[in-house]
Parts: structure tokens; sequence; C-alpha cells
């Protein structure tokens, strides 16, 4: 039934032990990660969260040890005493390598069948079954790594906030179906029939009303929840670091978490990051990269050509400008002779999923000019394109004609794509950029009117406020991101800080009234009442942990994750309950037909 | 429309200027606390979350701002530009007493409606107008400040566990319903039609987990949920400090909490405990004060004194104690001249409540012995009475007879409510102590089962584990529980760390193999894997954070609390939802009939 500690207890972790530590007499712990008998000896690599060190049985020393330990198998839990000595064959990749413990006493603490999956970081067992045998894939070194950087992250920026003045507060977990939004999780209210709870989406209007509390300063790391298909490096459930500020405008909020970021990748990567970060206005990254979260860790910028060509032969680029469209175009220079015919048209197709109708392109190498449009257009405008881009021998230019919605979601999506394809992009650098000026709305084809691009609280640019009824397209918002090699890491706003201001917002967004005071009554009652000046920002706080541990999956960084389909296949939740439950919440089922 | 910040700002907080500041210039910012119009100046009282600063308007100064100051009403929101000079009437119960701010510059940055609750301490508004208002009603200095000492608490808890190698690990909020305990919070799942997530009661299941998983030393501060009947000091959500250790037995984990308890209220209360916290077996709480939650800054404890009466000629107690039961009783010494008849009937009214059918009692006064049943005892039942208590001259002896469960809840709550009615608790005085060998199971007599008394993975008191299937109300837990002024503020066990006891343990439990592994599969698939020796502990937060206040109400310590109907009066949740929502999520709603 396994042995009892008794009055025994660990000295050492397993992975500190070094030359140092030579005629220490020690007592280890952990799990057994190999063992062999080797010339009348036997070796165990014992493993705790802290390492592995060398433990050796030797029947000169103890018999009784020994005879346990040609029981002991992969992954018993043992506790051994015993002495450190310089080790006989040094091993230089073990950090505790130069010395190994001969066992005077084992404890077999428990045991173990053999276990489904290996305990070992290049295990390449299938993602279902490192998440049905959880607590064995997370015996991995990297991956008790991983929690580990999590921690030591949420304790700096916990720290951070403290040293200036901000006070964690907790927002409620069951709180009110949102109106405005993603899709909310519901919690059926026993008590209240027929009612129902939401799970937080963010706390937004909570740390607002913190604000509106005087709180002043007002952080939190805290579970966030959106029902959605779940993609890639989505999770029902995700972590935010949430942070609101008084009596601030951006440049107050932006400088601080400068800070903060600062901190983060010297503590954790050691990287010293240049300060002021760089500032770049929505439509100069929409412009440049097709994307409101840039990667700049390689060039490629997008080019407007239109004015070149609106007047070209080329019926596909003339036309296209003439009903509105733009032609533009990126240069992949001094990469011509990476691209075949056959890997250009994989690009096309691969631009074709963002809407775009074609891909042309113009080499530049030892033949001259190569280019299936070139007999389309003129030489002049051959040599306006190439001098736009300052084109050389080997580049190669893509170009683009639609809509400028699909060039630029083309041309954004392809500046990666063959950045990665010729190997540009390197994990280890790390490029920042806080993306600025946001619109303030942006226009829903399906709902036929304007909607908050980030949400309804959002601040006006103060210079914007007056054509905010009238040509609501054209206000910025005060609302930044930042965004880290191509990853939107974070993202926040000044917010609006009056009820007139307030009420003009939510009309221009086809709110009555009625509808905004049903939807948001608490914040415009609130608002009656003296609001400071107030904004902040949230950030992904499970991105922000891949960024630092170099993962790419969102399940790496997270203890518990589940799957794509929502479920733990470590417990099996969600499952089903019993009938008398739903009775007392006042729910029946519907059964699924299709 | 509201000024806005433009390029002024904050220099200082409200509460921090002192005579230091004297000709400074400084700007503050914050909510108009008070306006007066003296002697041809106003005066402002302005408050941040720091405290509050007088601030003078003077014409002299500035004719703009005097006259925009003259429109100002409280809680308008303002910003200030000025000289601090010395006070003319220095006041004293005030921290920045010894200053005033006269005002160049003023910004009102937001007004305000005349609000409909106080701001201040001592406004004596109803429960229902604070919680609906709360954003007014966190704007008061006591509110502020609890929440502040409920920040320095987690600040100091986590960087207790950081320096003590603990590793802050998230759980999931959406897991598995729980097959025992209380009621859950149910989450319908869309995804998964007509299955169900229930948000955690505890992360009990998954801190084991993280020890299965090697991670040696796991700690959270985190959200659980029980969908209770409300009583007084209860929320459907609640916070708990939660803590978990691989390899160590009760000593260790004892220790270690000890030295964060020290420091808890050594930082906090400036008290120094001394160490070690005294320790009571569960059994002798039971005994000497009718609780395993005892109240330890008075006296009064519980004797039994069947022994002395077991053969009296007073039937009221012999028969008691032939039948099974028992007397006890308690000295109220010193306090006879307290209690008048009808005082004592009332205490017996009290005591009804837990079940006791009367209240004996023996008075020594002047006049000698004064009590009721004395023509039923003896002279010598009556001395051994007395001389087991050493009772003297003033002393009242309050006797109950019944069986043992009454009796001890009689006298344990009768205990507690004389010492209120006598004043003898005193809210600064803290008294710890580690109730220890609580009972492993109790005897469900609804079920007709042993149930566990903590949760079925405490482990047995090692020289117990014999008899746990043939004296399972003999076997005694490696539980404990911190108890601090007779609330238990944490509590906690050793685990077990074996399938095989696991299994015995679900066995005793009335489980067979098969219910086992349907409600805890797995649990026992994981501790097929080397399960390390392993126990932790949970505190209540908010419990913790009510003592360090001195707050009595639960609702006091938490930002957005709920009402004991489980409704937030703030944000109306929960509410109604639409039947597209329900319908995605596979549920229909059942109408109350009743």
């Amino acid at each position: 039934m396994g042995e009892k500690l008794g009055s025994l207890r660990r000295t050492h972790m397993c992975g500190d032990l070094r030359s140092s530590n030579i005629n220490d007499e020690v007592v280890l712990m952990g799990w057994v990660q190999k063992r062999r008998n080797l010339g009348g000896l036997i070796f165990v690599d014992l493993r705790d969260t802290t390492g592995i060190s060398q433990i050796v049985f030797d029947t000169d020393i103890s018999e009784d040890a020994f005879n346990k330990a040609d029981k002991i198998r992969n992954e018993y839990v043992i506790a051994i005493k015993g002495n450190v000595v310089e080790r006989h064959s040094k091993n230089k990749d073990l950090p505790t390598g130069d010395i190994e413990v001969f066992v005077k006493e084992v404890k077999i603490l428990d045991e173990s069948q053999t276990p489904p999956i290996y305990i070992k970081d290049d295990d390449d067992v299938s993602d279902a079954m490192r998440l049905k045998y959880r607590y064995l894939d997370l015996r991995k070194p990297f991956m008790q790594n991983n929690l580990k950087i999590r921690h030591k992250t949420a304790k700096l920026v916990r720290d951070f906030f403290d040293e200036n003045s901000f006070v964690e507060v907790e927002t409620p977990i069951l709180t009110k179906p949102t109106p405005e939004g993603a899709r909310d999780y519901l919690v059926p209210s026993r008590v209240n029939p027929n009612k129902f709870f939401a799970l937080p989406q963010s706390p937004q209007l909570m740390k607002q009303m913190l604000m509106v509390s005087g709180m002043d300063r007002y952080y939190q790391i805290v579970k966030c929840f959106r029902d959605e298909d779940l993609r890639a490096n989505r999770q029902p459930e995700f972590t935010q670091v949430d942070v609101e500020m008084s009596f601030v405008d951006i440049e107050d909020i932006i400088r601080l978490n400068e800070k903060l970021i600062y901190k983060i990748f010297k503590e954790l990567k050691g990287i010293e990051i240049d300060l002021p970060i760089k500032r770049m206005p929505y439509r100069e990254a929409m412009d440049k990269y097709g994307s409101d979260k840039p990667d700049l860790r390689f060039g490629f910028e997008i080019s407007n050509i239109s004015e070149i060509v609106k007047d070209s032969q080329f019926k596909v680029f003339s036309d296209t400008v003439d009903t509105g469209g733009e032609v533009r175009a990126i240069n992949v220079n001094g990469y011509e002779s990476e691209f075949s015919r056959k890997g250009i048209s994989k690009l096309e197709k691969y631009i074709k999923t963002y809407g775009a109708k074609g891909l042309a392109w113009i080499k530049i190498n030892e033949e001259g000019i190569n280019s299936p449009i070139s007999k389309f257009l003129s030489e002049e405008e051959i040599n306006n394109i190439i001098e736009n881009f300052n084109a050389k021998l080997g580049d190669i230019i893509f170009i683009v004609a639609d809509k400028q919605k699909v060039v630029l979601d083309s041309l954004g999506h392809l500046r990666i794509e063959v950045a990665k394809q010729l190997d540009l992009i390197d994990d280890e650098k790390f490029e920042f950029v806080w993306i600025t000026e946001f619109p303030l709305f942006e226009y829903n084809e399906e709902e036929d009117r304007y909607v908050a691009k980030h949400h309804p609280f959002t601040h006006p640019v103060d210079e914007d406020i007056d054509i905010l009824e009238t040509s609501p397209e054209k206000v910025r918002a005060k609302a930044y991101d930042i965004v880290i090699n191509g990853d939107e890491i974070g993202g926040g706003s000044i917010r609006i800080n009056n009820s007139e201001l307030q009420e003009r917002m939510f009309n221009a967004l086809g709110f009555t009234k009625e509808e905004a005071w049903s939807k948001f009554g608490f914040l415009l009652e609130a608002f009656k009442y003296g609001v400071p000046p107030h904004g902040g920002i949230a950030y992904g706080f499970d991105r922000l942990i891949m960024l630092l541990t170099g993962m790419k999956n969102i399940r790496d960084v997270i203890a518990f994750p589940k799957t794509q389909n929502a479920t733990s296949l470590l417990t099996e939740a969600p499952s089903g309950v019993n009938k008398d439950q739903l009775e007392e919440l006042n729910i029946s089922l519907i059964s699924k037909n299709d």
C-alpha cells in the first residue's frame, strides 16, 4: 500500500545537487525516470519538479535498499537517504551531472503501472492522449517550465501594479448577460426562476464601476469566458490581465504599460526593449501591412500603385481603380529565385482564400523583366512600379487588384506567408508596436449599422467628437493595441466619462434611449454622479505566456485546457446531470434532432 | 460636457499633502466632498482614494476659478492647480489639516446630480440602497480601506507562497459536476448538447491532479461557487486561498502555514502571534466548547458532570445518563448577579433552539446556594458540582441534560451568548487554535450511511487505517482546521495517495467499485501512476478579510456582492434571456407554478 514518510524529510531537490554537496547526507524524493542494472549496481534517475539526480544502489551499502530498488519501475514514487559522491562518469548535459547519490535507505511511497505516455519532452503522442493523461503530460519538464514561467510572469505583473499603487479587486464571475459582443456562457439561477447569470466576457463594466467608485487604479488577473466556436488558439475560458486608471489620458496609460512590458521581457527573456515603443496609426498599419497587428520582424511593406496603373491598358488594373478599388503590391526583395511558377501559383491559391481573384508578379532577374503581365503594361508603367519599390536585380514584386479590403487582406497574409516560406521569421526576435487611432466604429453589413470597433464605452479622439453623428466613419477612437510579432497581446482605450457623450455614442450605434437604458441602464445611472476621466488596458495572458515560452499552442501554457470541442478529456466535462437538478433550475432539455 | 484634462497632470494625491509641501505648486484631482462659501472665499473638501485636502478659491487669485467653483456641487469631479499654504485654522483630525491649497486653475471634469446616498462612513442608509448604488457606497473611506486591506493581504499571501517555491496555477472554472457535496452551479454546453459544466465548489481534485503531475507546491487565490440557500455571511461566489504540497505530512503543512498566519497578523494588524499555535484535538474542542471552532477569547469551558449526578434522585439527570445521555455544565464565574430569572429564562429559550429541553442553574451568592433544582439534588451532589468547577461566591453554573449532541450544541452556543451579553468578547484580541484529529466519517441519518466529514480524499491517521472497515466511527482523519476567534478560517488535510487505500475509502462510504469509478474515475485512473504523499489547506479569504478589517458583514469586504437572494442590485443580474439563446443551448424553461 505504499510506505509512509514517517520521520523522513526531504533535504534537497533533485535538480539542485552540485559538486559542493559532495559528502553531504541528503534525502531526495521524486519519480523514477529510468532504472538500469549495471555491473552489480542499480542506477536510477530520480526526477522532481527541479530536475534529475542519479542515485545508485549498491549491496555493499545496503542490501535492503538494493533489493527494494530491484522492484522499482518507471514512475514509482520513492524517497531515498544517501550520500553525495563525485560521479564516476560525469554527464555534462545534466546540471547535476557531476555527482551521484549512494543510497542507504529507500522508501517506496507509491507504485506505478506502466504509464500510457512517455514522460519526456520529445514524446510525440497525440494531443488527445496528452489531454486525457494530463497529469502525466504535466510531468514533462517543458510543461513544468511553462507553468512556472506563467507563475513568474503573474508574480511580476502583480508586483509591478502593486508598486504603482494599483489595487487588485475581484469582480464577479456571476454577472449579467451582455447584450452586445460575443456569445455568453449562461448559468441558470435556481433562486430566481427563469433568470440567468452570464460568465463575464471581460470585467469591462465592473472596472469602469470601480473608477466611478473612486478606486483610482485597479488591476486583476482574471478568468474571462466566451462561448464561441473555438479556433486554434482559443479556449472557452481564458485569462486576462485587466487594468484601469483614473485621471489619465492615452499617454499616461501607454507610458506606464511600456514599463511593465519592458520589465516582463527583461526579467523573463533577458531582452532590453528600447523605450518608447514605436507607435503606428491604424491607417498606416493597414496600408503598409494589411493588418492592425503587423509583424515587424521582416519587411515587404505594401505599397499602393493605383496611381501608376490607373490609366493602364491592362483593364484588370485600370478597371479596378476606376470602380473604386485599388492596386497594391509588395516587393519580396532579393528572393526572386526562390519563387518558381509552381510556388507562385500556390501563393495565388493561398490569397484566393482571402478573396483575391488573382496574383500578378514581376521578377527582375538576369534575363531582365520577367512577368506574365509585362505584355499588358507599358514600359513606363513597369518602370514606375520598379522605381516605386526601388526594386533591383533579384527582386520579385507581387501585385493584387481588388476592393481595398481584399487587397490589404490578401497582401497582408501574403507577406507573412512568403516570410514563413523564406524562413525569415526569427522566434528569438521581438518587435513591438502600439497601434493607435483605431476607427471608433465599423460598419456591420449584416445589421446595416455602425457598431463599436472596440466597445461602446470607448472615447472618441477629442477633435473628432463634433463629427460623431455626421461622419461616424471618420471618427477615431482613443484606443490602442500593443502588438508583438504580429500578435495583439493587449489593447485598451480611454473611456467615455460623461453621460451626455455616452448617450450620443449609444445614439450613433442606433440604440434608442430606451434600448440604451435597458441594455446599459446601471452604467448610465452611475454616470449621473461624477465620473473621472479613465481608461485602461487588458492583456491576453495566455497569449503573452505563449510568446514568452515560444509555444505555438495555447494548450501548452494552460494546466487543464479544453479541446477544440470545449471538452475536458481528463475529467470528461461537460457531462450529463440528473433530471432533479434540472427541475430545481426550472429548465428542461430540448433533444437535438439533427 | 465636462472639460478635458488636456495637458494637466496630477502631481499629488489629496491625502498626501503635509506642511512640507507648503509653497509647492500642486495639481490635485478628485471628488467634491463639501463646498462652503465663507467670507468671500469658497472652501472645498476635495476627496480622492487617499483622503481629503481643503482647497480654497479666492477672486484675488483667479476670478475665473472662483466663478467656476461657485457652480461646483457635491461629487463633481474636478482638477485643480494651486499653491499649498499653511492653513489658517488647522484641523488636527485630518492628516492634511495643516495645509490648504489656493486654486489658480480649475477644470470641471464631470458634473454630478445629488447622490442618493451620503458619501460618509456613518451613513446609515439601507443595505439595498448601498448595493444598488454600490459605486457611491464604495466611495466611502471605510469601503476603500476594506478593499485595500484585501489587496494587501492577497499580495502578502502571494509573496509568501512565491518565496516558499509554490507555483500559482490556474484551475478551470468550467468543470465537471460533482457527485458529492453542495449544490453546483451548472452551465449548459452549447457545443455538447444536453451536457453541463459545473462551476467549481473548490479546486480540490484539480490541485490533487497537480500533485500527481509533480508540480510539488501549488497555490491559487481562486473563486469558488456554491448554489446553496444563502445564510448571513455566505455568498454564491466566494474566494479561497488554495494550497497543496507534495512529500509532506501534517507537521510540515501546519508549520509552514503558521508562518503565513504570523506574517498576515504581524503586517496587517501589528500583532505578533506566539508560535507554535496551540492545537486541540476535535474531541477535546467538542467536550470543552461544544464546537469544533471554539472561541478561546473567554472561558466558561464545558464540564461533564454525568458521573456526579448519574444516581441522583433528580430523574431529569439520572434518567438522561441512564439512557445514554449526558449532563454537562458551564460555570459563568463571577457573573451570578448579571443573570435575573427573566434573563435566564431568555437563555433557556435560546438554547431550546438547539434542541435542549431546559436549562438548570445554580447560583452561589450572599444567601448561599440559589437554584430551582437544589431541592431535587442532594447536598453532596451540589457540593460535588461546585467543587468540580471550583465555583466560588458570585458564580453561576448552567446545566443541560440531554443526548450528547444536544448538550454540547446548547452549552457551546450558551457560552458564546453569555459572553456576548457580558460584553467579554474583545474584537481587538485574536485567539488561534488548530483543531486536529477530526473524525474521518460522520454518520448521515438521512442516507443511513457514513459520509466523509471533510471529503473522500482525506487520509486516515496511520494507526487507524486497520479499523477503516470495522470501526469507521473511530477512525481519525489527518485533517486540521485553523480557528480564529471562533471562526474556521481555513482547513485541510493530508490526502490519500494510493489507489488501494482510496478504493477502501470509497468502499467504506458505501460506493460500489462501479459507482466509485463513475464518480471519480479520472482520480482513480491517475492514482495508478505514482502519487506522492500530499496534502494542503484552503482558507476562506473573505472571512479572513472580515477578521482583519473587523467587518461583521461579508458584503463589506467584497466589491460587488450579491444579496441574500443571490441577485446583484447594481446590475440586476440574474436576468431573463431570449428564446434563441436558450434554443442554442438546447434548454427550455419550466414555468414555476407554485
